[in-house]
């Protein structure tokens, strides 16, 4: 049999009278006597298969009736249009084999009665449920999308070790790898690294894993998670949020492109469209909270439940910027005209918070100065320091949680449903 | 100042009488006495700076005789064509800010006389060397190729878990990781957790770090690399291998786009073009070897060496294939008609083997046969095993050494030199 020609999404009417080859999975059989019909299912859909006498060679009308549900078939038939099939075309195969046979499945991906810990126990047959491959097909064409709005805005791809020899921040915890005679860390972020990288390939950008060995159990957090990090040479704070404005509004736009799928299989996409991001100062989003009679006083961080009441005001996706200094992280630039706050932002999408970045300190003298006022020393860091005494540009950045960027665009209800194979506090496996 | 308007490889002689907005390091000063020269570097390239009485506002010209190499300046200016100019242009600055002063670096990033040890102890000082912005560059632009390529062929895009309970596919030295109260591991590649999304999202690819704990300390071998990974449902080798031509071509061609830059930092292209890859039987190999005066013998593995000594019969890049099934690994699919063979190859660029992969093994009972015959225990895999239960394609797929093809492509001496920040048996920083 040919290798597989189409996909089933490309199976359409006017391929009518076509011959084509189909591979992949028995969704349904029904079987109406003489006549048979079955869903084949594949990646990116579903077609009918009719099986009736006349049309279909005598060997396959067997063949058929012995298909179990995931049996994995390769087809080869004609393609007809068809006013009662959905999606308008039927398949009437020729010839039929079948590649591997399935026992029944340990989770319900036909009516999604399993729940999440027997779903993400047997995962790989999860992923089956047409809802998932409609959640990882479109992560995989967001990351595209993303990628591509960073390279036209010059950023570079670049990778940066995740083995790690002293804690990238402080404060994280880390989780601990034996590296031959010595002991080493994951690294919690490429923070350090992607500032460093600004001093050579000025704006860079990386879509790799990244570790926080916290105890969290909750719905959004990941003790392994993918971070879209980027760092622009000559850029401040104001830049980046252009950036990602740019970047989002390319994202909710592939999300548009798929919204019958998504639909079809019960997910509601969290945005229609992007036009301009409301940047919100974070003292405007204090006294908004307190005429909402929020008890919050400057110098206290927002949490998820203020981020959601603030949507009323500005709707699903806005940043909070120029957050107090003493909330932010070491490298985190102060405001010139009030050095209490810090060229700083959160984008924040459906309540959560997906993106944190900043315009970056670039002076050694500041920067040590950060570091003990938190508390740090700066002797720990006098490998990353001294890359600042040798040309070090003003730079800015963003860190990107992309597991939980795609919960948020899709309203899932746990942030484990936007991860293959996610680890948690107590799920290492599979 | 405005943000930086144009890269230097931007500014061409059509560009004659505009302004523009620069920013990056000072490459060289040449002072002429009453003319001043500064080559201003960034990420892209090189352009010449002119500083001359009346064309020049006075307090520029003594801001200029404070510059040392590598300060990071920002520059507003006019554009001029000329003669005598490298590129042809000239810009004609009117505004210049000092944005940060540089210390004389540890690394001679300007006549290459450091070693390789002092420059990886200063890489973020050493990736300022125009001959690294190029590989670095250079090495973006190939993942983007390599990306579309696959995106073209249909596979989509995921991320696997790096911490993992137990050894991937038995044999390989892992690196430990202690995940709160358990002991864990660091991922020799993605092989099981791909061959399982065959059964869900058919054609996916994976590009990230992967760990080897291997003792090794050559010029090819690193222990943090990054892997990308393809697998696909419904292919066999031989489908694969045709894929992997149309990424070699890719990846060539966008080598040769950029042949003048690396040529110009002494980067010699191994591949002028791709045509067709000779895909050469393993027996085949063995045959010439001996013709060569190789004693090797059925069943022995080839070395670097005999990779080498075959280009004269192939040349540069070549596939090897069908393998005595045991040299390679428990999931890959004997040959049906010869089942001492199995469906097997690697692609070897310049004596190096960038490339492996081979038709798996889709039937549980076969790949159980197989553990056992590798005195692996199938128990330990039951997680893994199980999945073939319940409806496994056929499929196939190939796994590629990111920074070995790198390394090969440009003809570097050392894998190191195609890594931003390596890790190796002895180097855990930067």
């Amino acid at each position: 049999m040919p290798q597989k020609t189409h996909f089933t999404s490309e199976i359409t009417p006017d391929l009518d009278g076509r011959e084509v080859a189909l591979a992949g999975w028995v969704w349904e059989i029904r079987d109406l006597g003489k006549v048979k019909f079955v869903i084949l299912r594949d990646r990116d859909g579903m077609i009918q298969l009719t099986f009736k006498p006349g049309k279909t060679p005598e060997s396959l009308l067997e063949l058929v009736s012995s298909l179990n549900k995931e049996d994995v078939i390769a087809v080869r038939g004609i393609v007809a249009a068809s006013k009662i099939a959905r999606a308008g075309v039927e398949v009437f195969p020729q010839e039929l084999s079948i590649l591997a046979k399935a026992k029944p499945l340990p989770v319900d991906i036909w009516n999604n009665t399993s729940d999440l810990p027997t779903r993400l126990k047997y995962r790989a047959v999860d992923l089956k449920n047409p809802r998932n491959l409609a959640i990882f097909t479109l992560a995989s064409e967001i990351l595209r999308a993303i990628r591509d709005t960073l390279y036209r805005h010059k950023f570079i791809e670049v990778f940066t070790p995740k083995i790690i020899s002293t804690s990238t921040e402080g404060g994280a915890e880390l989780f601990t790898v034996l590296y031959f005679e010595r002991v080493a860390y994951l690294a919690q972020s490429p923070q350090l690294y992607k500032e460093q990288l600004t001093a050579s390939l000025e704006r860079v950008f990386e879509i790799a894993p990244a570790y926080r060995a916290e105890r969290h159990n909750t719905d959004y957090h990941l003790n392994e998670f993918i971070s879209i990090d980027g760092e622009a040479a000559f850029m401040n704070y104001r830049d980046i949020m252009d950036v990602l404005e740019d970047l989002m509004r390319s994202v909710v736009s592939v999300v548009k492109s798929r919204e019958d799928r998504l639909k079809r299989w019960g997910l509601r996409p969290a945005l229609e469209d992007v036009s301009g991001i409301p940047r919100v100062e974070y003292e405007e989003a204090l006294a908004k909270l307190r005429s909402l009679g929020y008890d919050v006083k400057w110098g206290d961080d927002l949490n998820v439940e203020m981020q959601r009441a603030l949507m009323k005001y500005y709707g699903p996706l806005y940043f909070i910027t120029d957050f107090p200094a003493d909330l932010r992280p070491f490298y985190t630039k102060r405001s010139e005209e009030d050095p209490k706050k810090s060229e700083s932002y959160d984008l924040i999408l459906n309540g959560i918070e997906i993106v944190s970045g900043a315009t970056r300190v670039h002076t050694r003298e500041v920067l040590e100065a950060e570091m003990r006022r938190r508390s740090l020393d700066p002797s720990a860091f006098e490998g990353h320091l001294s890359v600042f005494d040798w040309g070090m540009p003003p730079h800015a950045g963003f860190g990107l949680g992309f597991n939980r960027l795609l919960m948020a665009l899709l309203g899932l209800e746990n942030v484990r449903e936007a991860v293959l194979y996610p680890r948690d506090r107590y799920r290492l496996e599979p």
